[in-house]
């Protein structure tokens, strides 16, 4: 269970779905970084469970608690702990889950895995686990925004389904995605996006999409190669997330329809900086940023729990039949959008830390 | 710059393109596991520049010489180191590399981050960097299969620029795969894709494309969830192999057009043993390999060097225009076969030396 | 800031002493290793202030809660968060803190390093911070007293400033050493150390002493060299505790008045074991443990804090008198014996999950 | 086996004593570093067997190629790998340690852990592992050196079995240190010192002794509590090399014999400067250099490799005689002097380059 991420900027994360809580402490924070509840809790409102009517109804505040590392709205370079307390626990709703693997659920692989789960609500393999990120993501956040003034990472719903956003990379704005509860950038989806996921919902079933992240802003020199290129190390961020299967940078799978001299992003002078016509490299060269946009994109199968009756197997060793119970989530595109920036955020923070030791003279 | 790979099974590359040589320490390699030179070469042979009228012609015998931590075809269990001696430096061809940045290489980005580079060839940046990976990936295959028997680890290339091969997961078969230059495992598009690569290269272009890599009798269990899950560490692994722009496990960006009906892999008995009737996951659930086959798909960007007139800028900040001079590769995606299964050794032998301290009881 | 400790039994701790409260979260624990509130409350409780007449009387319960990772007395192989929440703050004893630097204490660096402080009660360097320590510690003596059946790790004062216990490495017992409020093994010395920590109290002096600290029933086996050598980690687990000046293994510095002939342990066979006649080795030969008791010194400098007048200097660089107040620790080595114990078992717990990955045929 | 050093100057050591050769891997270090092969060469120099009439004659020129990461004198910031070939290997002489286990040597020790051996020479054991470290050493040294000019590390031989220096810290020179063989910083030892090993030599025995380190011009503010500590880490740095039995910094086990007003360090303003009137802390506060000198105490075992007949067991086990035969180092202390020197650099190099990303505002 590594539970663990970055290198410098150390995020240690924890908690069950029906447990005590969850939260995360995190270890080589600078110091002197401005930060507040506020900030933290922020982020997590907008990953927050029944923020609206197409997201899972579980009723949690998510109130985020600093418990160190902070003083006076300062960093103090000491370990930040930030928990949040679970409230709404319905333990009986998943009973059955205790004896009946849920199909492409992670009930299976953990119990061959570590020979025992918290079976209720999906233990440490539900989404909940992403609130850790979340909160170090919003104090990853704090720190580059402190560093790096003008740095912006802003990602959205891209697809849902069949449903596909016609949007560019510039002009995809935080404003116009906040201000619908897909979190889509194209406002003429986002009615047929909710329509979908509603009837999706209606018939026990789930949809998956894609979500689009680009980071503006982000100076040159950025990603450590050879193993931990940016977007090597952006791509095992992203797949982290619950529930994706895939992550292209800039051009992605496009790339492979394009001759070199078609993909290749010319240079340019622009004034002082050097700039590229194109930006099919998505932002990142050799493993480094180069001071364009980073483009990301993130494919997300559709969520695993069903009303719908499907063939499995008991934890015994049993053909079985489960339909789920409990709370449905026939969508999580809308609250994957913050996890996606989260991540974003603590890579490029890491990465700041590593290049603070790496270039010194 | 990261050149170290793996928690437990580390590996440490190292080597310009122009360089005395390349090479790679590998720490934390159980004792006792059978490996001899022969096993590393065969694996440097299926990479090496030369090999056929199709790659770059760079004459070089990239000959391993085991330096430490192996005794009379054993390992110790102390450090592996594994040298490889360049031969055919031919600096003055690139001359110009000093002054200009070729568009879409990472000229650019390393003089950002490091203010320094080591022009020639490339350095650090050159594809010279992979045998590193490629030998200590043949180490990390000697342990993973006297561990596990049976485990089989198989890459192809499965299309370059608009050729597509049409073979199954089921059906690419290694003996197929090694008997054609180009490394495909469906026949009847051996000669499309050869000509496609000499039109390209004749014209002075180049071609990307995508390998599909199986790992085949993969035991259930490894990968270790929040942020390592196997399909995330597996997507950085890719992902650090120069020219990759996507990355894809079971069915990828494809599963975003699915319902969750459509997408989930039903569970049933074979005998003792759970499987599933589809694989959608691609042998990973929860980030954790559930016994079925693991299927990826790496997409290439046509490689960036070009023996074309191309728009750039200097060094010191001016508008310029190179053309590309010295060798040309105008295909890769051959060679990155051999390199996509290393780094797919690399990353599940890890997991696995992870998993032993994890499941004690 | 590194509040991270272990390679493979991760830990990571945080907490002011006089924020919100102090914990720790431990990453790769194995799963089905049997926990409870208990097994770390008891620990705790050893370590605990306001235990006996002889020690801090700051009021604290000190009680742990796990937050997740266990599931009805067993570890679930997730991250296991245990919080202890502070209750007695009297901030208002240590304003002078805020202003002036306290004679070797923390103060004058911490502000060097992160340009600012928790100035109050010391804040993560004051002696709570070890909380953290003792709690993960708890875990993993149980991993290793379940991995290891007979593994007992017994630590004791063995001399308070000129007051020296003379009892054999053999000789030392727990339960005689928990019958003591001093902890020591020669329970002819509890008296004259009572006597004179409260002379020394009364004093507003403080003093110091050696613990030492053996590891009975450890295989052979464990160590990492070359760098991880298990005297090598060991010694900086204890340096790492606070208020520790010097460190030995076996015979320490006198082996330094010994010819080779006296120092080596000449091997016998003790039925099918290998045995040594002496142990100046400290059961750890070569970096790794031969099977024999291992035997560790470690010397505590007086604690810093004082009730008498000091010369120092004021945070904004002027010179300055301090007087101390607040509570007042005069010898901190009877509450060390649990801090001791626990680093023990974090460094020898982690070498044991990484040999798991070591010796794998 | 760790053979890995450092977090963000990362080193990773490799090679045995009768193999191809012994070398270094450093990933992470800074660009734009003055390196040349002299540089470290000297430092190799002052390590190579055979450079006196009191150490092992064992015939090594021990010549350091540099074989990647610098180009025409600058470091690039990629990975700089050293290598340097074994000659002198006399294997015959070795034969009988394939089956018997030399006392207080790592031969039992690394056959349980491993279950294999490179006997020859001591494998990996040998003190030949050590030629990495001062290799890598000297990297760092030179980093070190050109961030914070002024800063020296300067160690010596302070006793030797019973004939001990007489020096204060402050009146340790490195060109009188380096003007004898013994490397002792007491002119008026150095013939006692030579005797008493010329004495061991004759009667086939060995002797250990002290080597005292100082490091001056350190800035303050390194070091990362909690549990990388700056003098933990030092100790685990120093504890790690060969033969040592114990560490102390500054009053080290002299600390207990004090009180607290006795051992506290007072604060005073040197112009702007804070500075301590006694240095008993040994220029590390609450795990941080304060600024002033680091002083550190290393003790070192007599050498187990004894030319006197030795009870033992053989690998077989059974009980058994054993008399060494080929060369014999009586004292390693003078050759230890640059060792201590190369941890020493590389601790404090990482620390530097850690603090770089900690201390952002």
């Amino acid at each position: 269970m590594s539970s663990c991420y970055g290198q410098v900027f150390r995020v240690s994360t924890w908690g069950e779905s029906h447990g005590v809580g969850v939260g995360v402490v995190i270890d080589g924070c600078p110091s002197l970084v401005g930060l507040t509840q506020e900030m933290i809790q922020h982020e997590l409102d907008r990953r927050r469970p029944g923020q609206s009517e197409i997201v899972t109804p579980r009723s949690e505040s998510d109130t985020a608690e600093i418990l160190s590392g902070v003083l006076d709205g300062k960093t103090l370079g000491t370990p930040i702990a930030i928990s949040i307390r679970n409230k709404d626990h319905r333990s009986s709703a998943y009973d059955e889950m205790a004896r009946t693997y849920r199909p492409s659920h992670a009930d299976f692989t953990y119990d061959v895995k570590y020979g025992i789960r918290a079976w209720a609500g999906g233990g440490r393999a539900s989404a909940r686990e992403t609130i850790g990120r979340v909160a170090a993501g919003a104090v990853a956040k704090a720190v580059l925004q402190q560093a790096i003034p003008g740095i912006e990472i802003t990602a959205w719903v891209d697809k849902i389904h069949k449903v596909q956003a016609q949007v560019s990379w510039d002009d995809a704005k935080a404003d116009i995605i906040e201000s619908n509860i897909v979190r889509t950038a194209d406002t003429s989806v986002v009615e047929p996006m909710i329509a979908a996921i509603k009837e999706a919902r209606e018939a026990g079933n789930s949809l998956g999409g894609i979500v689009k992240c680009v980071v503006r802003g982000c100076p040159a020199g950025l990603g450590d190669p050879v193993f931990d290129k940016l977007d090597a190390t952006l791509a095992h961020a992203m797949m982290s997330i619950p529930a994706t299967k895939a992550f292209a940078v800039g051009s992605g799978f496009e790339a492979t329809n394009m001759t070199g001299l078609e993909h290749n992003d010319p240079f340019y002078m622009d004034g002082e900086t050097v700039r590229t016509v194109t930006n099919h490299s998505g932002g990142i060269q050799g493993g480094i940023s180069n001071g364009e946009d980073i483009l990301m994109t993130i494919g997300f199968k559709p969520t695993a729990t069903l009303m719908i009756d499907q063939q499995t197997v008991s934890s015994d060793g049993k053909d079985a039949r489960l339909k789920g119970k409990g709370r449905h989530d026939a969508c999580v595109l809308p609250r994957a959008v913050p996890i996606v920036e989260a991540m974003a955020w603590l890579c490029l923070c890491d990465h700041y830390l590593r290049q603070c030791g790496q270039r010194v003279f």
